[in-house]
């Protein structure tokens, strides 16, 4: 089981990087099919030095599939996951859809991996601005119980897709060759500016991707009393999503402590020596897997406060990496039972 | 008195924008020069239609000067603030080199005009980064007493000057075209990065930019008790910096009282409508003299809390029309005594 694979959204950036993943970390299977949507079907792609052809999304895609990684919209997603499901295969699905869902685990292997446990037939993947947040906060909450979280986030433009990207690289080349440029992929200009709205208003002067920071955290700790505020902030950084991040725990956490605690935990790589100017950077962080911690410092303002800045690629750890991380828990449980 | 002015470091990015806004605001005058270092001494400028010879900063150049207006490096401003105390011209010094000291007053005119009263020859502008905030802080800390401030601040390569304006984008456009860049103005590549390191190492692994911010908003406030915690980011916007902002306050204000205190400010203008994609915005606010004030919300994690996003010229209100404002102060209040 888990060895016949459906890679669905392949030609997306997303989808790229999890083809590429499971090449690099010598995923077990038997078959592997790559499905997308008419746009990209019939397209060939390269796999383990063999080309495939990318099929067409459809119901009969899944027949003798048993295990799905996809990317894609929300609205193709709520169509095409209970085809799957229906055909018994378990999903690892990286939208929003099913996300919040009761019966659906959402899952950030380093953070709770027993969560997959309880899935029928669906298992999401967090936002991305949730992803590595989640990752930077497990070690400290587990040493020290978070009560509080302030974040301010610096998102890259991959995070609005391929087009996202691309258009932060035109509209930056047309504004240095002073040409006009009418922005599609956002609504502002992106070129030497930052937009402080990502997704729509959802609650209280806040947006969806803020309130999926809130949610999202809430349901990966299974802890609704932890209080987050968020402010999410798109700026022209093409890939790799950065956090200024500041909690408060139950006791006292000083930034020697912290340090280690970040250091000995998986997934996590301490970058933290301002003496030398040596800190995260979404310039190194972007096509590497991890999250990425430094400027760890104590909170001036408040006894049992701590504040670092977060650095992760949101295409890797933010979405292929951590799907490809849940799709291996599944088979190492399988492996054991 | 104040009529015999001299604009010191007249042909940097800060003195360019002084010499406009004397010109725009119709600053009363008999007489003016313009003083630089050896680099720039013997270009001309247009002032009031008339043509400038920059002359060279020296001590004699403070004869028969009774107002000076400066933007220099601390070290210029350490040399040469004296020589023009000494023959009893006041001055208006936006470097860094005063502001801390006992009988300087650090002054924005919207929150302690009255602190040019005391001063001894020698008023400093504050750090581009604390002016806009303090500016924001101030109507809802004459409310209802902010205790607490988080920021994380998203500041433009202008504020390395030009320097750094100029190393943003030439170092993108190398960055489009696949060459190569050797940065200078700044420590790390910016273009499509984030430098989340800002002046040198401080104190207990803040940079001497956070410090700026605690300090002196203690020293504008007069209020030590006021807990800040600063997080100062570079990031690739030309010109005009950016905050998130998080206050805690001794009574509870609702999102609508704050934009109510916020709109009734002078300085301060309202952008706030996130269902119309309304919000202060760099590419918006660059060129303007005002603190933007916009993402007004209730802290979902504190009872006390709010959060709001501002944005402001660093190179006006962050200096140079800050410090025409404190000009125009010392002016009114001789013309009241």
């Amino acid at each position: 089981m888990y060895q016949n694979l459906a890679v669905v959204g392949a030609t997306g950036a997303v989808g790229s990087i999890v083809r590429r993943l499971l090449e690099d970390r010598r995923f077990p299977l038997q078959s592997i099919k790559f499905l997308a949507s008419q746009r990209s079907a019939g397209s060939t792609l390269q796999f383990c030095g063999e080309t495939h052809t990318v099929e067409l999304l459809s119901p009969d895609s899944f027949d003798s599939v048993d295990l799905v990684i996809a990317s894609t919209p929300d609205d193709v997603a709520a169509e095409f996951v209970p085809w799957a499901v229906q055909r018994q295969a378990v999903v690892v699905d990286e939208s929003g859809y099913f996300r919040m869902m009761e019966h659906v685990p959402l899952v950030v292997p380093e953070v709770n991996p027993e969560a997959i446990e309880n899935h029928q037939g669906i298992i999401s993947s967090p936002n991305c601005s949730t992803t590595q947040m989640v990752v930077a906060m497990k070690p400290l909450h587990d040493a020290a119980g978070i009560r509080r979280v302030l974040v301010s986030t610096y998102q890259a433009t991959s995070g609005a897709g391929q087009a996202g990207e691309r258009e932060l690289l035109d509209s930056t080349r047309a504004a240095l060759e002073g040409d006009s440029y009418q922005c599609s992929a956002f609504s502002h200009p992106i070129a030497f500016n930052l937009i402080p709205q990502i997704g729509s208003m959802k609650y209280q002067g806040y947006t969806s991707e803020e309130m999926k920071m809130v949610h999202e955290t809430h349901k990966i700790f299974d802890d609704e009393s932890i209080k987050i505020c968020p402010t999410c902030v798109r700026v022209p950084v093409a890939n790799c999503h950065s956090e200024s991040i500041t909690i408060e725990t139950e006791r006292r956490v000083s930034a020697d402590e912290a340090r280690e605690l970040f250091a000995a935990f998986p997934g996590v790589t301490v970058v933290d020596d301002l003496a030398q100017g040596k800190y995260p950077m979404p310039a190194d962080g972007s096509g590497k897997d991890d999250v990425f911690v430094g400027r760890i410092r104590e909170d001036l303002s408040c006894e049992n406060g701590l504040t670092f800045w977060c650095v992760s690629d949101n295409l890797r750890k933010g979405a292929a990496t951590n799907a490809v991380q849940i799709a291996e828990l599944l088979v190492a449980a399988k492996a054991t039972t």
